[in-house]
């Protein structure tokens, strides 16, 4: 199932299930059973799938990526934060810093927790697992080059976009591609099956430290290919089973 | 006024004046004016006196703490992020990560946001604020000293005890002291006339980046003397004007 967050055309924060290109929303009573009302996604404010406290991120999780940035591979997950004001829906047109001489897209899956999680072991991490979604992981090169911690660089507004929906484990397979394209032009592609880390050992790891809450995010990290965005680029990140997650970026004064 | 939040013997989520050691609660019309119900603040639990999505902290933000670890003084704040898993209340026993060397207590001064702040400039910056608390930004050296980002070194479940108030601008000194006891040893003992950076300029700062929402809160960094806890020892953040933040600490398996 892939479930869909939104806004209809009364201003309420609905959810439903996207399927066959249009919404099949939940009723208002908070049943998650898709019923008669359709939308065409099209045509509504798609949000966030989930509401995370915090989206725990992950640098050079395919070893790919750690070439290109000339890094060696990290003998355990090398974590960042983004908090709740860097979240974008599918479809927002994000607004990047201004000024910066490179803002770089960066294609990846996120897991979306499902329940509390605290020192949980990889063998049962996946029942914690609501499902995955894409996540643009938006960074500010010139920012993140010189600073410690990565938070002028990785977690100012709208720096994750994530979206258009949770799709449920079954609808991902464990080989899911993972794609971005700049105005159409494939820049990354690379699958969940090249990750140093899998998902459950990064569970586990993140929970050691840190209780993941049910619509927290862990993002995976990001294949070779990024690359900068410039003023008016359409981005488009794809997670085989999950669907294309797009967000136009402005940049003010280009 | 001192602005306190708490559990009430039915297990309701109050906030109330602290004033005379007594805890003048509002009313459940969630009113701001103190009723005639009083609690023992030592008969209650204490909670957070704000609901953070994101707690903005700085590091080095005193030059004598800087020379103490061995940095330069920086051209701009060193920034890092603490997410809501990290809070505890005032009173709580806090349970610190297992197995490590060497997990320090940092007494600092919390601002806490009123408004929503985005690109806010230095002059306007105080009309966003809603008052101070004190904040022990509990630091895990071991990781904080191998990782690029501190995550597990500072965001680990409770490693931000913050309260025991909200106390309102007018009742802290521009001089507030901000100081450090374990187990009644002074350990910390400076001031806020010695930041690098001052309060309106942090807030420019991040809010150049990251929009702040209420209840958001910047940790101001930390003066000299940090230094290690022991399993069962009791900490105690105190800020001039805000009243003193008292946490016991457990380390399993010592």
């Amino acid at each position: 199932m892939r479930r869909i967050r939104f806004r209809d055309h009364a201003g309420d924060v609905r959810l439903g299930e996207l399927a066959d290109d249009e919404i099949h929303a939940f009723p208002h009573d908070g049943s998650r059973i898709a019923g008669a009302e359709t939308f065409d996604p099209a045509g509504v404010d798609v949000l966030p799938p989930c509401e995370p406290s915090k989206i725990v991120c992950v640098g050079l999780n395919y070893a790919d990526h750690a070439d290109e940035q000339g890094k060696d591979v990290p003998d355990r997950p090398l974590l960042f934060l983004k908090p709740p004001n860097t979240l974008a829906g599918h479809g927002d047109d994000v607004t990047l810093p201004a000024g910066k001489e490179r803002i770089d897209h960066e294609a990846e899956l996120g897991v979306v927790i499902g329940e509390r999680a605290a020192k949980v072991s990889a063998d049962e991490a996946m029942e914690y697992v609501a499902g995955y979604t894409c996540v643009n992981d938006l960074s500010n090169r010139d920012d993140q080059n010189v600073e410690q911690n990565w938070v002028r660089g990785k977690a100012f507004d709208e720096s994750a976009p994530v979206g258009p929906v949770l799709a449920t484990p079954d609808e991902v397979p464990d080989d899911a591609a993972v794609r971005c394209r700049v105005n159409g032009d494939l820049r990354q592609d690379s699958s969940r099956d090249r990750f140093i880390f899998p998902v459950p050992d990064l569970i586990e790891e993140v929970t050691t430290y840190l209780t993941l809450e049910p619509g927290d995010v862990i993002s995976t990290g990001t294949p070779e290919g990024v690359g900068p965005l410039a003023d008016g680029d359409e981005v488009e990140v794809e997670v085989e089973g999950v669907g294309t997650l797009t967000n136009t970026v402005t940049i003010p004064g280009e």
